[in-house]
C-alpha cells in the first residue's frame, strides 16, 4: 500500500511518520512506500521495510496536488493547516491553505478518475464547534465556529462528506480534541499553558498558569491522536453512512485536575513549579471553548482516548522524557 | 438607499422585485434604487418611486462582482443558485455557482474596506439537512446536507457567519421551507407534486400524485418567504450573535392534509383531479427530506409562517389567480 502524509512536518504528522516507520503496516495492511509532503522538508525516518519519500512545496501551487497523486496513493492523511491564531490573523492566508488546498486536493482526486478513490483521512477539530453550547457537546450538535480556522476546517467536513457521498474519494474526517502534553517549546498559543503546565514544570521549569482550576477543557494525548488516525485510516467507512466527520473521544478534566494528576505522577515539588498569573485575555478566549463532548459514534466504531489525567502525564514522560522527570 | 437583488429572474427574486417596487420601502427603510442581476434579464416592474436598473451577466466572470458593487448598495439579496437537481448532475457547475460565486461576491465585498457593510440576505435551503434526524429539527441541530446543493448551501453558511463575525459584511442567512404552492407550470423537480396537486387542480388541470397521503414535510407559502427576507433586510442582526443562519418557521403537515385544505377551500370536484399514481423513485428521495421544524430562534425575532395549509391555498388562489377557481 502507498501512502501520502500531507502536513508530514508538522508535530502530529511527525509522529505519525515515526510510527508508520516503527510499524510497517497499519492495522493489516503492509506500507511499501510513503510520500512525506509539507511545505518545509520533513524528516525521514530511519527504516528497512519501507520506502520514504520527500516533496517540498506549496500544496495550493498549480499542478502540484495533481504532482501527489503520482503514484496513486491507496491512503492520504490531509494534516496541513494553517492554525487557529495565524487564520484569525492572516484571513486570506487561512481561505487560501484550509479550504482551497483541501479543495485542490480532493479536486485533483476527483479529476484523476479511472475508479481511483483513495482512503482520505482528514484532521478537523473541536474548534467547528463555537458558543453558545451545552456543556456536553452531542454528535448531532451544529457546527458553528467562532474562528476563520474553525469555519474553513467546517467547510473541508462538508466537502469531504460530500464528495465521499459522491464516491469521489473514501474520506472520513476526525475531530481532534485539545492535545495534550504538546512536546516541544512553550508556545504563546491560546491554548498553550494546558500543556506548558505538565511540560515545563517536568523539565524542571516554571510554568505559567493565567486561569483559574476550575476551566475544563477537552483532552488527547499525541498518542491517541496518531491512534485515531491510523484506526480512521483502516476502519470500514460503510459504517459511517454519509456523515463522514466524527468528535473523537477525549477527556474532560479541569486545570485543578490536570494539576493534582501531575502531583501524584511526579510529587508536589514538580506541581509547586506552576506560578499563578491570571490573565483577562486568556481566560476570555478559552472560555469560549468546549468543556465536554459526548462521542457514541466514535465509541461504537473502536475509538478510545485516556480515562484520566494521570494517563496523558505518564504518556508524555514514557514518550517524550524517557520515562525521566528533572 | 440602494438594494442589489443577485438572482432577480427567479422565482423568489421576481416576486421580491414585485413586493418592493409596490411598497417602495423596506419596513421603515425608503428605497432610492433597484440593481436587478440575473444570468438572464430579469423583469424590471413599473415604478415611480424606485430607479430600477438591470444587468445580465455571470457573477462569477471576472471583475464582476465587484462591478455590481459600484453604487454601493446598502442592501444585497444574493438569491442565485443552481438547484438541487443540477448541482447534482452538474458538480462541477453546482460547486461554482453555489460555492465560488458566493465567495465572489462576499469577497468582493471585503475588499472594499472603507468600513464598507452591508447587509447580506442570503436564501439558504432545509437541504442543509440530512438524514438521519429526528422528526422535529432543532435550531442546534448539526447540518450534514445529503445533496451537493446542500452541502454548497452550508458552507455558504459558514462563510456568511464568518464574514459576519470578522466585520466583512452584515449577513443573515434564512433557510427557506419547501415553497408551497409554487406558481407557474409544472416541473419534474422531485418535490414537484407538493404544488402541482394544488394549482393544477385549481386550474381546472389534472395532477398527479406519486407518494402515499401519509407523507409529511415542511412548507411556507410565496408570500412568507418574501416577508421572511424583507424581514431579514430590516431587523437589528445584533439580535442574532454569531449565528447567522436561522430556519425559518414553516407548516408540517401531510399529503392528506394538503388534499383536505384544497377540498375545503375548492371543493370536492377540484380535489377529484389528483390523481393517484405511486411511483417508487420519488418516494425513495423524498423520505430523506425533513417532516417538521421546531424554530424558536426565527419565532423570537418574530418571524412567522402560515399555521394552516388553507391559507396556504388561499394565498395562492389570491396572488395567482386574482381570487379565482377554474
Amino acid at each position: 500500500m502507498k501512502v501520502l502524509i500531507i502536513g508530514a512536518a508538522g508535530m502530529i504528522g511527525r509522529k505519525l511518520t515515526e510510527r508508520i516507520a516503527r510499524d510497517g503496516c497499519i492495522g493489516t495492511m503492509q506500507i511499501e512506500s510513503v510520500l512525506l509532503h509539507d511545505i518545509v522538508t520533513p524528516e525521514v525516518p530511519s527504516s528497512k521495510a519501507i520506502s520514504f519519500q520527500t516533496r517540498t512545496s506549496d500544496l495550493g501551487a498549480a499542478g502540484e496536488a495533481h504532482h501527489l497523486l503520482k503514484e496513486r496513493p491507496d491512503l492520504i492523511f490531509h494534516l496541513a493547516a494553517v492554525l487557529s491564531g495565524e487564520a484569525e490573523s492572516d484571513f486570506e492566508k487561512g481561505y487560501r491553505v484550509n479550504i482551497d488546498n483541501t479543495r485542490a486536493l480532493f479536486e485533483a482526486i476527483r479529476v484523476v478518475g479511472d475508479g481511483y478513490q483513495p482512503r482520505v483521512v482528514f484532521s478537523s477539530t473541536i474548534a467547528v464547534f463555537g458558543k453558545p453550547f451545552p456543556s456536553t457537546i452531542d454528535d448531532d450538535f451544529l457546527s458553528a465556529p467562532l474562528t476563520s480556522y474553525g469555519t474553513a476546517k467546517a467547510m473541508a467536513e462538508l466537502m469531504l462528506s460530500d464528495y465521499s457521498r459522491r464516491g469521489f474519494l473514501d474520506g472520513i474526517g476526525i475531530r481532534l480534541p485539545t492535545i495534550c502534553v504538546r512536546p516541544g517549546k512553550p508556545n504563546k498559543a491560546a491554548s498553550g499553558f494546558y500543556s506548558n503546565i505538565i511540560r515545563e514544570p517536568l523539565n524542571g521549569e516554571e510554568a505559567i498558569l493565567p486561569v483559574p482550576e476550575s476551566i475544563r477543557h477537552w483532552f488527547a494525548s499525541p498518542r491517541s491522536a496518531i491512534s485515531f488516525l491510523l484506526q480512521a485510516a483502516s476502519l470500514d467507512t460503510a459504517q459511517l453512512g454519509d456523515r463522514r466527520n466524527l468528535s473523537m473521544p477525549g477527556l474532560s478534566c479541569t486545570v485543578g485536575e490536570q494539576i493534582a494528576a501531575l502531583k501524584k505522577v511526579a510529587g508536589e515539588s514538580v506541581a509547586a513549579r506552576i506560578r499563578r498569573e491570571p490573565d483577562e485575555a486568556t481566560l476570555r478566549i478559552i472560555q469560549g471553548w468546549p468543556e465536554n463532548f459526548n462521542t457514541p459514534r466514535a465509541h461504537a466504531l473502536g475509538f478510545t482516548a485516556e480515562s484520566s489525567f494521570e494517563q496523558i502525564v505518564r504518556i508524555h514522560i514514557e514518550d517524550e522524557l524517557h520515562g525521566k522527570i528533572q
